[in-house]
């Protein structure tokens, strides 16, 4: 091998050091797809076979995305790669738990080959909580067991444990699937990342589950649990609900930049259309005061060390030569972004993608339950006409906590009668095919106002959610759903306001980024003109059966108390 | 498991928190080895079986040395490490090429065996250079093939790829042993650390070493040469040699605490016993005006982090527990040593070593070669009688670098007469029982001024290496190396004025860390007195015939110009 001779050189450009977090004016060298040389000396000691002129711009590693489910941008594994070239990403570790829930260890291993018609490198966490919680507490349609984890673990493109959600059970009991993979594998493997999830846990708590082995942490936090991860620790990953001038000022004041990494968790699909990927919290976070220098650091080298991608993430030689070229760095600005010395995406030559994608494999049909009726949305109270207290999830506007709030209903011939209560009926419906359970809750604070909404997208068991001020809008948003083979919709006065088809698992559209992004966009304002007001609102929706955030949730089983594990009854008699 | 009861807890002490690099006063619970719970807010959630009381003192991590060599000692492993809990090492990473180039793989298993027996962690990397030289420069008694690198690399405690020394071959072809192992291996496995050793390269060749995949370097450079490592993303192995005030000043400045740990490389016996070891780096390195939490960091988290050892190095929860107790931390005083949660090192109860140590196995009598006789020294230069120009080795008093110089010499009756010229006749003896081939040379400068001294302790092929002044001095002194099977000598005037012997492969005493530091220290002496003047005499000695270092190098087949690889003549005609 000559290693004299390159493939390639990008004359001109200012190249990010990672190891000196500043820029240095270079000529780089490419070969095999790794970076051969940095001439930073201009030596001209290397020859090559293609030269680029970079026009003094800057050079920084390719994004690097760690924690982050492609199922929220509602796109297939290959749509979702093919789009985000643009926003700078060349890695990307996605856990497919959302899949997983729907069709079991099959889906994933349909989004893992998916991922390989990326033009960058999909990687994939094993989900490990599917479900969250056991059939007492909520009904998914596939499982993943400790078996499954450890065979998905030997897949190409599997790197680590995805995060683990049943964070207060595992710290006082071994019995659950990942604690029995978890024990097997962290002896093992003490390098083998564990991804965690633990809203709120403090003290003591928090230190058990750190000893278990599990190493990070990605969910929205106040300061001092912040500053608890960091102290014990964890390795955080700072999503964009966690960016403000605070926690910028404290990570930035503390130097802590080799133990948190910018992450996208979630991006609905008008987001990543309109917003930007890992990119838009690059920005956010820089335009919150951290140096442009210190914000790549975190989205490249930090993430690539955590996942044990020792190759990648910095601009050195024998590095794999993942790199963007931009015409400024404080609003990260792309011009093109490179994988393995491969140009990927030209701003200059980029047009938009009108494909259709698939999963390999039978994932459509995915919405096993009979259509819902009238009947179905009597709420049977026996006993002598009254009033009762019913139990309702107050939904907060800036956040996705619920809080369990009672408001005062009529019973009348044995049934409750919820219309003028201000309150909006929620049903969760059991859609894979079991027994087609209907749980009945209900809503107030800021849900939707008018007509009604629905969707098979639900977190985690994916069944089927519907809330609504009237019964007909209800049964029309959902059957609408089990129509189309699971999506959104909006209904109000009878008419369909908004919907996105979602027939891939009831989760996935079979259209490109752009195509997904302008269906969702007519349901997030039909939700919005309809008084579902909230920072992200169908985000908000489809999170209202998710076990594993605080505090009242309904399922499709019952309303659950995610704190005390305790199922509460819909409704109490007055005193 | 029971997360709320700990074995132990060690109450009021100010723990070092590596995320933050300051001390937090806290409480720190152990289970299972294990650290449960650091408390700093005096919650006590957790109970535990036993109490100690840390009276306040220091609490940081186990130290970790990443790159050194157990040989340099002369001891073996098992009281290697029993002596240098004491030094607050809790981890190593040795690489035992010194018993490779005499006993082969055989030696090397013996010293992962003997290493078993340690009270701390004892890991080892494979020899990656036995030898550094074909068969035409140097003989070994032992080779490491490809294959055996493989073998090594499945056993238990072998943890990455030791130093590559032939760094100008294998820029430039890829035919060595090495080179097929690394081909092997960095595709496959891109975290297995490959450890480097590269002195004075620079440039494109620096970057074509990295670019194969060689990682680290831990040799002697300026500060340019260091910067370049730094800036291309070499890790970066601080030993004694490298610590000034410009080298601390260029680090600290460019806060590359991530990028460098301290290391020992090689300790001599006396050195061990008098200045200590990590413990005494690191107190050199606060000397200079690094803070010591920055010191720690980068003699604990950091190689760990570089080994992938990401089970240690830090005091946090789910970690092993490794610590040390300090008095005071700019002077690294420590009271008492940790592994596991587990006392083995307390300042009040630790005594003098006095035990026997062997390895297991055949690796005595290795000195197979014959007597020297008066005969052997006779240099015979055919032709008429004339003046030559002698090709010497030219020692520095402050490195081990060499420089070729030449001495004019009379030839007398076919035979150089050199012991007027101020030269010291050097011999290198091939003793692993191949031809016996005697090479001859000379050194100038800072060697023996009176009478002889010998070693079979020579790196890195351990053949006999003899330099003197008197012929029967030099035939003393080589002679009771054979007679011992191994050990340095020193001798004036017919007499033995210090040895050691090193039964074991010729390399290592049977004795404790005390004992050997005794008759090392008589050696060291005779060295001094007899004007070997050098800040590392002994050590300086036994690197004459190191092939991977710079320049003129004398082994028992001849000379070596290291740099360019010609084996120049003993002498040249006059013109």
């Amino acid at each position: 091998m000559d290693l004299k001779h390159a493939d390639l050189v990008i004359k001109d450009v200012n190249v990010f050091n990672s190891y000196f977090k500043k820029f240095m004016h270079a000529d780089v060298y490419i070969k095999d797809g790794k970076f051969l040389y940095i001439d930073q000396r201009s030596q001209n000691e290397v020859t090559a076979e293609k030269e680029i002129d970079g026009k003094g711009r800057y050079m920084i590693p390719g994004l690097i995305d760690i924690h982050m489910h492609i199922e929220s941008s509602m796109v297939t594994p290959e749509a979702f790669c093919r789009y985000t070239a643009r926003n700078g990403l060349t890695t990307i570790v996605s856990e497919p738990h959302e899949i997983a829930n729907v069709c079991g260890k099959q889906g994933v291993e349909a989004m893992i080959r998916s991922g390989k018609k990326s033009p960058y490198d999909c990687f994939y966490a094993i989900p490990s909580n599917v479900p969250i919680m056991s059939r007492d507490f909520e009904t998914s349609g596939g499982t993943i067991s400790c078996r499954d984890m450890l065979e998905l673990k030997e897949e190409e493109n599997v790197i680590c444990l995805g995060e683990v959600m049943n964070f207060r059970e595992i710290i006082r009991d071994d019995s659950s699937e990942v604690a029995k993979f978890i024990g097997i594998i962290h002896d093992k493997e003490p390098n083998y990342p564990l991804e965690g999830h633990c809203p709120a846990l403090v003290g003591s708590d928090l230190a058990a589950f750190l000893y278990l082995g599990i190493q990070s942490d990605h969910c929205v936090h106040d300061l001092e649990e912040l500053k608890q991860r960091f102290e014990n620790g964890m390795f955080i990953q700072l999503q964009d609900a966690m960016l403000n001038k605070e926690v910028i000022d404290y990570v930035c004041r503390n130097r802590l930049y080799e133990y948190f990494s910018f992450v996208t968790d979630d991006t609905l699909p008008d987001v990543l259309r309109n917003k930007g990927h890992l990119d838009a919290i690059l920005r956010k976070a820089i335009s919150l005061g951290m140096r442009a220098e210190d914000a790549i650091y975190c989205a490249t080298y930090t993430p690539a060390r955590r996942m044990n991608l020792s190759d990648r993430g910095v601009i050195a030689p024998g590095k794999v030569a993942d790199f963007l070229l931009l015409d400024e760095v404080d609003t990260i600005r792309i011009c093109s972004t490179y994988k393995k010395g491969r140009c990927i995406y030209d701003i200059e030559r980029s047009g938009p993608d009108h494909d259709c994608y698939s999963l390999e494999g039978r994932f459509e049909e995915t919405m096993r339950c009979r259509k819902l009726t009238e009947e179905d949305l009597k709420i049977h109270v026996p006993g002598k006409d009254r009033d009762v207290n019913v139990r309702t999830m107050k939904i907060d506007p800036s956040n996705n906590r619920t809080e369990e709030v009672f408001i005062t209903m009529p019973v009348r011939n044995n049934e409750l009668l919820w219309k003028e209560s201000g309150a909006q009926l929620l049903l969760v419906i059991e859609r894979h095919g079991r027994d087609g359970h209907i749980a009945i809750g209900f809503s107030c604070g800021s849900g939707i106002k008018k007509g009604a909404c629905a969707s098979s997208y639900s977190h985690d068991s994916h069944d089927l959610i519907v809330m609504g001020n009237d019964e007909a809008d209800m049964i029309l948003a959902a059957n609408t759903i089990i129509d189309m083979q699971g999506g959104i919709t909006a209904v109000l006065d009878g008419r369909i306001t908004g919907k996105i088809a979602l027939p891939i698992a009831g989760l996935l559209s079979r259209n490109s980024v752009e195509d997904t992004a302008d269906a969702f966009e007519t349901v997030r304002k039909a939700f919005l003109e309809q008084g579902y007001e909230h920072v992200n609102n169908i985000m908000n929706f489809t999170l209202l059966s998710l076990t594993c955030t605080p505090v009242l949730k309904l399922t499709d089983r019952a309303y659950l108390n995610t704190v005390t594990f305790e199922k509460p009854a819909l409704y109490e008699e007055m005193e």
